[in-house]
């Protein structure tokens, strides 16, 4: 791979979070010159729908970026999430994970030997690692480790004790996987995440022409957010940030962008119209989930653990759309795709 | 050993405890006519005073009445508490408590094919735990362990993450050692606590002396305590419940106790005054030490231990003591003896 700049690296690891902590550390390894050792890690649970492609695109950047990668699939945790499934299950959906997040990173079109796996059940039930969870609690203060869980666990009377407990174990798995930082996100509504990775084309177009776009507002707007966080930068990886919004259907030129704020400027003044726009990211999107399905159809492995990991349902079934009485606007639910992605070093 | 009567059991069993919960569980035991497990649990730390005599106390009345007895060294929270020690100097420690308490109950005359001594560290880090302890902590709440621990842990703006946990580890505890039921208490005041086990009969006496006795006052009275706890039931389980005080020096005869009442009264009526019963618990004392403290003399691997268990100070220095000039009542301290002894059979 050819040596990049540390100013370019520092530009791909920074772009689109939204807040970086204690950046000196990964200034001074960059410097250094050696890979910055970053992980990701998610809780191996419901199959994954195309929310899945934030953090990937970011683990896309990171890659590019000359970083080393670790994907931590936290079993136990997702285990513990929902005590009735059985480890081993939540085990083969981690398998489900890795291949379906390899393909997706090789779709969009980044190396990724730099790329490993870990399964949080490898080290977590270690006595090493679980002296160390016992140390840390007796040093933690139950305050602290409220305030440090209050931004990803649920806040409340009945809240488990586990909540508490898993930023210490966050913690202690940035010393045991050996990394620099690690990298995390929180919720936000965004529209794609109710499409599975393995969804046909025509569910897909179907679901995003169903989907919530109210003209000229670009706040919570899930449409342009996917194009800010998957589709630009998704472009820009394969040497051409630019998003393309055909109207030859009206007889103009193509719109051409090449920064989310030239969009967000004409959905506020409705030349870029929902009913441009939907049918643009709906192709942009075919494009990245057409090689990744190819693969899935060539192996036999993949769809094997699909349906181990999903003994129920082989693929999901479209859901009926739940009329928004309140409101008026049908379609609109609340996801969980991890987002404004933050790099942390949290100082133990 | 020849066989006791169920209601004879039970009522060792249930001796001096403050409360004993779920007693149809111990009743169900004894009544299919096997051993009822039980497990005491004890941070080695400091080394060993006189005021463990009350558990040992109740340890000896349980292994008289058939149970099989299981002395847990929490070797882990030792450390935990206090982070300064290593984990194997805590672990000489769990050593230094194995011989001495050993010793205590041979001292008290009761066999102890029954007793068996665990280190926590044996199995509180093993895969197993760990993931039971994972799934515990998914299933309680934070209030709950908070309730749980209320009664053991000191509760603070500051307090540790750890005293949460350490109710989920005691219910633990009880599955992983196998047992029926656990028996633990809570800190009282009692003279003898600044009495090391191996203080010589002279310092003893001296420290006995100067303690705390305020005539005709029975309650918070240290010495009373110690009858009540220590040298009644240790005279029953020799066969005889006797307490003796000499009254040669005033040429009267000995008063001849079998019940603590009967000593309360004597004590609220000034008959029983603090100078006649200072000597005899001295002397109660002294005969309960002396065989123990022979065989410390005896043995060659007690001592070594004691050494390298305690490093700074092979025996304790005889504290200063420190006038309480606020109250008027000099040598009275805090201690921090287990008592209120209780059975519980927590439901898991």
């Amino acid at each position: 791979m050819a040596t990049i700049a540390v100013s370019d690296q520092l530009a791909l690891i920074k772009e689109n979070l939204s807040e970086v902590l204690n950046e000196e550390i990964i200034e001074s390894v960059l410097r250094e010159g050696r890979p910055l050792k970053v992980y990701w890690g998610t809780a191996p649970t419901g199959r994954i729908h195309c929310g899945y492609f934030v953090p990937m695109i970011k683990i896309a950047q990171l890659l590019s970026a000359g970083c080393e990668i670790t994907c931590l699939f936290a079993d136990i945790h997702g285990f513990l999430d929902n005590l009735k499934a059985p480890l081993d299950l939540v085990q083969q959906r981690a398998e489900y994970y890795r291949l379906t997040i390899q393909a997706m990173l090789e779709s969009i079109g980044v190396p990724t030997e730099k790329l490993r796996f870990v399964l949080g059940s490898s080290y977590q039930k270690s006595p090493e690692y679980i002296m160390d969870v016992y140390k840390l609690s007796s040093l933690v203060t139950e305050n602290d480790a409220r305030r440090a869980g209050a931004e990803i666990v649920k806040q409340s009377k009945n809240a488990p004790l586990s909540g508490l407990l898993y930023p210490i174990l966050q913690v202690l798995d940035e010393e045991y996987l050996g990394v620099d930082v690690q990298f995390g996100g929180k919720k936000i509504d965004l529209i794609s995440t109710k499409i599975d990775i393995l969804d046909s084309p025509e569910v897909v177009t179907k679901k995003l022409r169903k989907s919530l776009a109210v003209p000229r507002v670009i706040e919570d707007n899930g449409l342009l957010s996917f194009a800010e966080y998957v589709l630009l930068p998704a472009a820009a990886l394969k040497g051409r940030r630019e998003f393309v919004v055909d109207r030859s259907r009206d007889g103009l030129e193509p719109l051409v962008y090449s920064n989310i704020e030239d969009m967000q400027n004409d959905y506020k003044n409705d030349v870029l119209t929902p009913q441009l726009l939907k049918p643009a990211i709906t192709q942009a999107l075919l494009a990245l989930l057409a090689p990744m399905q190819a693969k899935y159809q060539e192996s036999k492995e993949w769809q094997e653990i699909a349906s181990k990991a999903y003994p129920s349902v082989e693929k999901p079934k479209e859901q009926k759309k739940v009329k928004n009485k309140g409101t008026g606007y049908p379609g609109q639910q609340e996801t969980q795709v991890p987002d404004r992605t933050t790099v942390k070093k949290d100082e133990v």
